[in-house]
């Protein structure tokens, strides 16, 4: 008996207690024994328009089970690959970070903490937003491991430095990131419009050895000639702000900025990266339920997710 | 120190996978060890008007970890009393009966099941629904036990016998319940204006024993003449139709009817029956994410169970 | 066989075209053959804040079918009455008056015609709004009949006489009955708060013959006391707009002003008139759908509207 | 005069009662007399995730009042052509098949009732859905009539065979289907990603004689391509899932699936099929309308079928 | 001419840029003339649940426009008063108090100086939340002031000194008031059922010199019991949390506890306070548009400010 | 200091009263001193389906705020231009023109005046809608103007020339532009599928000289044969209807069509346009608020303004 519906349970995707993709709970940091682990970081202080990506963790669980059809795995007929196969795939759900009202630094420390954690597990940290931010603490937790080059997928460069004293909101992600000794490089895809980040902004990060490409730039390169700008062969660690998809797509989030990425324009590229290097580290981040009434944005970060957690393993194997 | 924030984590509400009242989740029902077993019964294919109800469970617990504070227990300084109190609550999250799509009987067969597996375990069951059809199973799974009082809060009478075949639709219930032997008795609480209950269906429900009362008959009545007419010192199954409410503050469901209970109407009536008698089983049925945009629906379903859970276990004590 | 379910169909309320009740369609109006024609006015020009009140007929319409159990009439079980006995209440749904965009003027000559066919085929016009200027139009109709006496359930006066030219607007149909010689007197019910009559408009009314009640005052008085106030024997036409109801149960509506009437409060009331005199006309005005996410106004409208006819038919055989 | 506007109504989309498209309700089946016969299938018990189908026919319905304008046909310059020119096109809304609530076999029987019903009347069945299991009885309906091709647009294979027993989900259509002898064939079209039809699925599929192809083999073949693995001149029966269009177009739906077609692909596909054989039937189901805020969803399964409808006169002719 | 509609413009409440009540734009603070200010908070990053708060502001601003009639001032009928008479309340809207995200000391000092700069030009300041910690530095402002006594509307006693070093969150400030000098007592207005403040909250607060009544212990005190309990002839404080208020009309905010006030009941007391002694301040906290999709919430807020500060106006003249 | 944050405040998108882009807001018309004023015109009395666009105005510049990063200006990397440069792009709000409710004629004539003063002051105007309709207004206000072409971004053609009398409702503006003088011809792109213009509309509208293109016409062409069309040199009024968009990115509006534009094409058309001659005047219109939960159409408004705007100056440079 191949995957055991007969035995069990039909466990349709609407039944249960919603964990992502309704893998195993595992609450007892201490235990967990997983290739992947799935954090909540349910942050939003760090927003400069619209709040809610607090919600986001809970929002990308509830959707994920929609593609918890699990028994069989996930097979997608165009690659003709079983993802995910039942039984192999060992992912667990780590729950959330500690969340500390009014306090930035406190609760970004409480998901480095975590992820920390996760890293000394040997687990590959998957981690939900919350604001762009919560990737501050996610590649500070790295700093005892081996370099790794930095792949976004935004909207927004985030490459403010400081302004009023903010160094750790929404707008600052990457320039945080780029001043780490341990970040060799970012490609930084998707950037489009005006944002946050004024000239000087772009002009220091690609001093500091960023590749800047808008959605137009990507179309026009292709795939193929995008990955080749990727250095090859390292450890990839990615940040997914949903808003880097085109707000038909994924409404729900604060920052919405037209002329996004259409689906299969991220998944082509995060195929090519897991084949390309290593997958280190992951974030998604951005979602807000608040927005996104018909549920497709949570919908959207979950099939991103699953299909990338998927190929990331599929291609490691 | 008291409730141990200093220790642990401060998590808040809107931190964390969201298990019932943020309560330990146990999928192995063969280790059930609690005083409260919370169970879901994610069924719709019983409504006649609005489908939806298939997302309630889901849609309380994600609420009811508003209610979360935890640490410190529920403070309510109206009786100053610590209700659910830190460490002594036990309360577990079951999960979810299995759901078979297309098929009515099978699963109202998996909800009874799990409901006998709870009452086995000495827990009381508390269901999610799911439409009130999910009343006839957890009512059936009581065959074995001592007789019980049946308590209904609702819109609608749903004594309908049968119609084109129909006899476990949500219209339902009361009915099958009425049938049964080991159920002595039905005050009937809320039943107002026109529903698919014909003339015939409440003349029927009187003969079999039942007591209706409107909202407006239990208003100029009171919160103790209407105790009183329940019998005393029985055994007390409880189901709260959340359309019993007024639509104003349950809008999220699948038939509301206006002129509805206000929520301390219905938190009297339960403190004064927690008092009365014993509950041996609830259910809260009805409530629809779908048409509850703000949430309000699912809130009021987390709290009145939350706080009659506590009421149920400090006047058991 | 009482009711016919079993030779017929089950035709659950969601089931099937949204005709109001799912009483038949009659779109030849010089066949109308009834006692009571639903007619719908969606006119929404003469709104000041929120347009949208031109869905009303067809939210109206939508909503009225959960209460269209139908075979077996509407069995209220606090009157021990059954309403709208299947085959006995002759209603017909006639569509919609003609509406011209961008035109006041002739779009309120269609509603007029409508009205005054069907009051020329012998049924009782109940409109279905459209802003509350609809009712300019529907008034005018009763220029060759018997004077009336108009009954307003209203959270505004509605008294406006003229300002940059406007007289048929929203704000200005009870000033424009009162002007008319076949309106006897006005009842004006539920009027509180802030809104666009000034000072002199309420004197005006008073001075016109009106009796304006707040919902505090009628909450005073009692229904009893507040009935009494109303000339009896008379035709009363009644005009019900839905910001009369508070915005908990009505947020459908395009000025919702806090503090507004329950539903029992207002049916008692319509009780009451339906026994005093005689129900010659009836519009139900200002629902909105684009406001009503949860659907509970447009329900609130065919439960008020679907009542009020009942008693009607009831009373006067 | 070539249409009418000075002798009649003006009758803007938002005005009457919302039969399909304005065409004349004929509830009587019996005396039938049409080219297109448009049935309502309000049928969601075979859903795996979100519920809400039932509400597909009342929403596709009131959006098809916005494709209205009527009097002069529809005229679409790039074609140049006036589809569905008025007086010409004899297409009536027939209502709904009867709903048992509960019972999936006896609603399905009522469906396939429902089309015999049209076909022995000889008008072409279009059933709006409901959940894509009313396209069993759909295809059920046909077993006296000449063989049929099968062609599906949708993002997910429907090929499931038989779990804990369930046999007519929204997962089993195209299994179904596949088993009948007068079935020839089935093209699939848009399938994509992850679904609940697990590798046998397709496996099963391509050897009962599926052709199966995703969004993105589409685009790279062209519509012609796609149009000449159909085989010609057959008599074609379509399934259209409105998931198989993008999330972004179509929201509202029980299970959307991203990267899916824009609403050009699939009408151009539709506009070759017309032109290639004989259309004998339709379906267009899985609009919910609880989940498309915007209405974009129903206004889009409206202008797919009215303009699928107009062509296939068009070409007929 | 009274009101010179004539002369000027119509200014329907649609129409024109949304300051708060239509009134005058103020943003150079040192030319502030006025004897009230509406200041914005919009500051959320203090919530324990639902962010959203820093909506608030620009959300009541909109809403306020539909009671901006203006030209006649806000005539009330059963006072038979104009509050707000045309040309002589001076009020003026001066935006926001700036807001540094990531950064809650900051954006209180912000708040804190803006509130400084009003009261040090004479004008009552009224603030828009923001979530309830915005009263933190709306009372340390008043360090200079002569004493005030608190008046609190809220569901919540927001009486926690500190956890995991919060000492500045939502659920904090009355227990922050409580420790100043000059705030010589606390009257908390609503406070019900379960909250963050733990037992040892309440009996602080107790200890501190706050009076806690509930919704019902109001409703059985009675307006001018409750009035009496309030010290007469000082200078109040007013901090309205509209959560206060029942779900029904305010569910539009992060925390919604069943059981509260209605409309009138705060209307009223609000009357009887601006009697009693001197309204000094305002706060009306705690409205987040992402709940509120029919808008009743903020047009509540809107309703609640204009009826008090036309109140405040008249009872101070 | 380029743009001193340092010295003044963040300005956080979300803070502040919501005039357009946060420029000033200049309410005495006769001081107008700017390059671009911005107008509302919430008038929504010509629609045919939907109403709402009367909510355009407001939810445009609570949109634009997103985009009031304002101190550095909007940097584009991929045009590496910084646009709308702080200090130098001189824009101001100037509120709405006065609405009449019930009357077009009037409320039309009050954008005309508005218009006529802003052109009169030597600004450019552009008109935020409100519906279709208000374009004709906005035109007849360049009679003492050197002609004008006009260039039109919209799925319908808008061509209707009277029916029932109705001859400025949103399906008139382009035949009543085409009719005057000094309107020299017309660029109609996007126009597809059915709309309430019929063939003759077509046939009149190339008589009298408009170049109509479909989406589908304009991707074949590209952007440089299309603009190549519109003649060289000219004074160009553009007029966009949001409908023109996709409805997966512009939902929020009245009558959606399928098969719209995406942002980059229009704004590709738009850089165009600015370089081949001199934008004289502007209208954006049809969005409506009611149909846009997530806020992605005002949002896209915003943009393309913003981004049209900052070329239209960087360009006339």
């Amino acid at each position: 008996m191949a995957h055991g519906y007969d035995a069990g349970r039909l466990d349709l995707p609407f039944v249960g207690v919603a964990t992502f993709g309704k893998y195993p709970l595992c609450l007892d940091w201490d235990r967990l024994d997983a290739d992947v682990a799935i954090l909540g970081a349910p942050f939003d202080l760090g927003t400069q328009w619209r709040s809610g990506a607090r919600s986001g963790p809970r929002a990308i669980r509830e959707a994920s089970t929609l593609f918890a059809f699990g028994h069989a795995g996930a097979y997608d007929h165009e690659d003709d690959v079983v993802y995910l196969p039942a039984g192999q795939a060992r992912i667990v759900d780590v729950g959330d970070a500690d969340m500390i009202h009014t306090d930035t630094l406190q609760s970004h420390a409480n998901i480095e903490a975590a992820v920390r954690k996760i890293l000394k597990r040997g687990a590959l940290p998957v981690t939900l937003g919350g604001d762009h931010s919560v990737n501050i603490p996610c590649i500070a937790a790295f700093s005892d491991e081996e370099p790794i080059h930095l792949i976004q997928f935004d909207a927004h460069l985030d490459f403010v430095d400081e302004r009023h004293g903010v160094r750790y909101g929404h707008g600052n992600p990457m320039r945080r990131a780029a001043e780490r000794a341990y970040v060799t490089g970012l490609t930084q895809l998707g950037i489009r419009n005006v944002s946050s980040t004024a000239r000087e902004g772009y002009e220091d990060a690609r001093a500091m050895g960023s590749d800047i490409l808008s959605v137009r730039q990507i179309r026009k390169l292709g795939v193929d000639a995008v990955l080749e700008r990727i250095p090859a062969g390292k450890r990839y660690y990615l940040t997914i702000d949903i808003d880097g998809f085109d707000p038909s797509i994924a409404p729900g989030t604060g920052t919405p900025s037209h002329g996004g990425f259409t689906y299969y324009e991220v998944l082509e590229l995060l195929d090519g990266i897991t084949r390309r290097g290593t997958v280190v580290g992951v974030d998604l981040v951005e979602v807000a339920r608040e927005y996104d009434p018909a549920g497709v944005t949570s919908i959207l970060a979950a099939q991103v997710l699953l299909n990338l957690i998927g190929r990331v393993l599929h291609n490691r194997a």
